[in-house]
């Protein structure tokens, strides 16, 4: 895997001093994700786990099914291109791609229109029984606090974790948090998993667009340690996902569908 | 201008104690661009000055260069529109059109090839004798941390202000670090203003996209509260614009172009 980060030279001011020091800051790198001969889309990216993120991108974006309509993902990380040969309905990628949106969060919102249509004539639903504990959730909010080398070297990633009920299953970052989430759905396309009784675990916002991938993969539950907006919270209630926010060490708030959320005794 | 928070009941879980509370959350709401008759794109935005976001994205995407050009932007909350009436030419709309790029940051990625190129080709460049005193910056990062009523309700904006010599010129907010930016502009190109020795504040981290709007608005100095990705870096060495990352109330990091930031004793 690559290294996300690279040293930097810069000038620390401390009140009044000011001191040279070395930092490590992250790295902005395209990949240019090819459907056959088809350019399809260039996404910024921190140029780590590029075929979990070509693969989870065209998952998350309605393209991609299952991982048997994969034949191969080949990423040439010097031309910056991921190479994905699938059995995708070229028809399907005209329609998805033919509406523009640029989205607040990460702008790809291509699927946007595209899933909210389903979500909203009610053809999608996420359905699971996956009940959590406050005391399962405290932990985690603790142990993936400080999961991140690279957020702690450079502040500028964001996490995402998969939860299963024994632990981590797959924990990703990138510059923005969909590009993490994708990462996520590759990694359980590539490996053949399936995100059944799995919760998502995030360190961004809850937008819609994080909402709508989340339903895309199939996960009831979404922990983040920051706040969702409205129109994320209007789609979770009717996808039947839990939204649960502001995580931290001993606290969180549940916004939709709490009845997946059982408070006890924190572990000692 | 309209409420950008509703409020929502939740469960707050503090330890093993839950209780309901009303809790502010942001809204999302889609605002279409028309320019004429034409489509151009559609935005998540909170829903707060339309005009200055429809205005300042088209001129941050390289399309609306004055206001000159500008004959009138008429904004239909109801319908989620901003229509647009001004002197562009088409041509340029499907060139910066015809590029399709997905980002990290925020997903406006028309503007990013078209200006990328001519940052390579030497042909921007922010020209600015401004410097800012270590004082001053901390100063206004004191200031502007207390400054959003709606991050303290909901914690779900970025926000963004442009700094001149006296002081906050214009402070905005939006759910992404990009409507922010753009509301900015269009602020500017609505009140015939121009940017010449403002800095701008954001408290978003800062990617090549930001860094290309900024040098679109001729902005020297970038403040952010967040850190940098490298890409912008690079963008900012070769655009001439200073990036300040990690503000906080009597501390900083200078990433680029340092000569224009000045050491001094912090003012009682």
């Amino acid at each position: 895997m690559a290294d996300s980060t690279v040293s930097r030279q810069v000038l620390i001011c401390r009140g009044e001093n000011v001191h040279s020091e070395q930092r490590a800051v992250v790295r902005e790198t395209p990949l240019t994700i090819l459907l056959g001969e088809r350019e399809l889309v260039t996404l910024l990216t921190d140029g780590t786990w590029l075929d979990e993120l070509a693969v989870g991108f065209l998952h998350n974006e309605g393209l991609l099914d299952t991982g048997e309509q994969l034949r191969s993902v080949r990423v040439d990380e010097k031309r910056g291109e991921a190479l994905v040969d699938a059995a995708i309905d070229i028809k399907l990628v005209d329609s998805v791609y033919g509406k523009r949106l640029i989205t607040s969060g990460c702008g790809k919102g291509s699927i946007f229109y595209h899933v909210l249509d389903a979500v909203k004539a009610g053809r999608v639903k996420v359905e699971s029984d996956l009940t959590l504990s406050t005391a399962f959730i405290y932990k985690y909010a603790r142990e993936l606090a400080g999961a991140s080398d690279t957020y702690k070297k450079s502040r500028g990633v964001h996490g995402a974790a998969l939860l299963g009920r024994a632990g981590v299953v797959c924990f990703r970052e990138d510059i923005g948090r969909h590009n993490a989430l994708d990462k996520l759905a590759g990694h359980l396309l590539l490996q053949g998993r399936r995100a059944v009784d799995m919760s998502l675990y995030t360190t961004g916002r809850v937008t819609s667009e994080v909402l709508l991938k989340a339903g895309r993969m199939g996960l009831p539950i979404i922990l983040s340690r920051s706040m969702p907006i409205e129109m994320a919270l209007q789609l979770a209630e009717q996808l039947g996902i839990t939204v649960v926010g502001g995580l931290r060490a001993e606290s969180c708030t549940i916004f939709t569908h709490p009845e997946r959320i059982v408070a006890d005794t924190p572990q000692k």
